[in-house]
């Protein structure tokens, strides 16, 4: 047992079980609480591949408990709204650990998606909870992200020989086109279709849906060509699942 | 068995054995042999580490061979020099697998530093061997990056919220200062001291070494403060190990 509050964040890779590594499973063995995020109906699957690690993977010492992702508000201004919604998020878990942790002492964990560094906002959550809740000890497990799950699955490499490589957002893509910095550039949490502002010739793209899990959906090729391919293919497994995540890697120039 | 060869690039992270995920004890597990690079005196600490995870992690099926990599031409054109240094590595592989596995069949294991994407020649070379011997079935097992094992050790997100991150290496930093493209910056494969080529105003640094070995050194504070101790550090501690990896992330704006 430990006196203090200790929260571990654990990346978890991308939903294929195997994607943990042996501190992970460590770490949630030795957990007192595992808080598990309910996300909605759409995102179900999601809560389920957790439960389902939980289930396969863990001795069974940590107590187990789902609670609602607070929502995040759709209008106004993105960062002020999301900013707000990690407030939330921190108040919930609070409550959360207030009641399941007698004392509020003991081993909090969470299960983060990939890898608590890349595009996730847990460790802004945790600084917040933090302000709310006395001291606490913040532990990150690393975990796969999607970025090396997509370039295992394609079995090819992120950078060219000793290149940059520029990690980005759907939303920057779209607003900016190419970026400056790198022939190669990672795209994450787009919505849908941001490659389309970019100019197709002499571009490569290698895009995967559902990276590690058995509905992952791999295509590649001259961007020009597959582009429309993408779209469909994106649209149509959304509809099918009722969610999609999907990333992917363009080059230009000696690389392609 | 397998009739034809089949080749596994496993990731298994820097240096801590926990960062192995079940997916690369499995395929290692599985292996009918595995080849272990030895990489001169200096380097040995890094064999003996590779060593210990097959010792302590597998089940002893596979058989694990050691060979003398061969050494890279030190003056010349660079990226030239990689290319020879690459066949040359893709040569001796053949060789190996010729000699160990009878008939050319199987599976053949390699245990790759971090994940076999990230600033890592194993598909490069790969894709050599497959022109000198037939066909070949390549896998790529994602590991924990060293840019994963850095954000961890210092408890620190990659990216700020919905920002890109650029990764480079050390020749570009020295050649050309900040980068194009993003406030935040990981800098790898540095042969020392490259971020004394970008202005430290408004600079802050996390530096790593040996990140997840037991000889796991962390520095961070703003740039113009503690570069000189970082440079210290660094010939202090390649001094005494015979050997160094340092991996570090920058960030200037709004994220310092």
């Amino acid at each position: 047992m430990v006196n203090a509050l200790e929260l571990h964040l654990v990346g978890i890779g991308t939903g294929n079980p195997e994607h943990l590594t042996l501190a992970a499973i460590r770490t949630l063995d030795a957990a007192d609480l595992i808080l598990l995020p309910r996300k909605g109906e759409d995102k179900a699957e999601l809560l389920d591949l957790r439960r389902d690690i939980c289930a396969r993977l863990l001795n069974g010492h940590a107590r187990i408990v789902e609670f609602d992702l607070p929502v995040r508000a759709a209008d106004g201004d993105y960062l002020a709204a999301v900013a707000d919604w990690h407030d939330a998020i921190a108040t919930e878990w609070r409550r959360q650990i207030d009641a399941h942790l007698p004392g509020g002492a003991g081993k909090v964990a969470l299960l983060v998606w990939g890898d608590p560094s890349l595009y996730d906002s847990s460790l802004r959550i945790a600084a917040r909870l933090e302000g709310i809740g006395g001291t606490l000890r913040v532990q990150v497990v690393p975990g796969i992200t999607a970025v090396q799950a997509l370039t295992a699955a394609h079995c090819i490499p992120l950078n060219d020989l000793a290149a940059p490589v520029l990690i980005t957002t759907g939303r920057r893509l779209r607003e900016g086109g190419w970026p400056a910095g790198a022939d190669a550039v990672v795209v994450m949490l787009d919505s849908g279709g941001a490659f389309q502002a970019v100019e197709p010739d002499g571009v490569r793209i290698w895009w995967g849906a559902y990276l590690g899990m058995p509905q992952q959906t791999l295509l590649s090729g001259a961007l020009g060509e597959v582009a429309a391919d993408i779209l469909r293919t994106r649209a149509k497994l959304r509809q099918a699942h009722g969610w999609i995540m999907d990333v992917y890697l363009m080059k230009r120039g000696q690389g392609v």
